[in-house]
């Protein structure tokens, strides 16, 4: 079974970010997928994307990278709520972040491809507080957690 | 008076950085100022930053522009306070980033300039808190916290 990428199911008016949006011909288009309890992505930065030490993957681009997979996830694991409480959803709501703690463990090493994973820590009316990891060569490198608030409009 | 970009100081070892690093051609290349109690710099992103939403700047992108502000203030803020207790410190020290919270406040609207604002919350050894702030239109956008752990190498 091939999964959807949950980015390409937002509405064209939500769909221009830098990091993930399917509308955005310049950024990152990283590409978030609900598998089982979690979210996934993965992610290669290319080599420019250097800390201040060579070798290193750059602070901005992992909180970039996990505030993209953490409103998606939240997106995901609110449709999928919504349905199993019998709600038809059919169009995957759009979520923006209220609040986003980055803990960096270790240096994130730069080549290796990234796995990001997300966890849904509750859902509350329009709040999804999110746990969101990145690691590479196995070791979770950064742990973040997020609070996104689900677009009235959405 | 011309006031020194903070970065610009850095050792040549700890100048990769995608979002500040003088010894990268290809990223932002952010500049930062220790001017009185505070720290400052200004930003004006490229069109393409977009959130999801058009017309908002990108999430990933204020996050970046914190963490490398932060770690700049962090930097100047040490040598400062060493040089305050008699130390000549010639070298500015290099931070990174333990933990960055950043809180969202309002949309932060993409076109006009970016104001960044960081102070010193606390210096305790080779630990430094910073307060930081992001501010568009004259209003603050974003509220940040940056635990930022001084190399101890540098």
């Amino acid at each position: 079974m091939t999964l959807n990428a949950i980015q390409d199911a937002y509405a064209p008016l939500f769909s221009h970010c830098f990091g993930c949006g399917s509308a955005n011909p310049h950024g990152h288009r990283l590409r978030s997928y609900l598998k089982g309890s979690e979210t996934v992505a993965t992610f290669v930065p290319e080599a420019k994307y250097s800390s201040g030490i060579a070798d290193n993957v750059y602070g901005g681009l992992i909180a970039a990278l996990l505030d993209c997979h953490g409103t998606a996830s939240a997106a995901a694991f609110c449709q999928r709520s919504e349905r199993d409480n019998g709600a038809a959803c059919p169009q995957l709501p759009r979520f923006v972040t209220a609040s986003l703690n980055v803990n960096f463990k270790r240096p994130t090493p730069l080549g290796p491809e990234l796995q990001l994973k997300g966890t849904l820590l509750s859902l509350v009316g329009r709040k999804a507080l999110i746990g969101l990891e990145l690691s590479a060569n196995g070791e979770v490198c950064v742990a973040g957690e997020m609070l996104a608030i689900r677009l009235v409009n959405s």
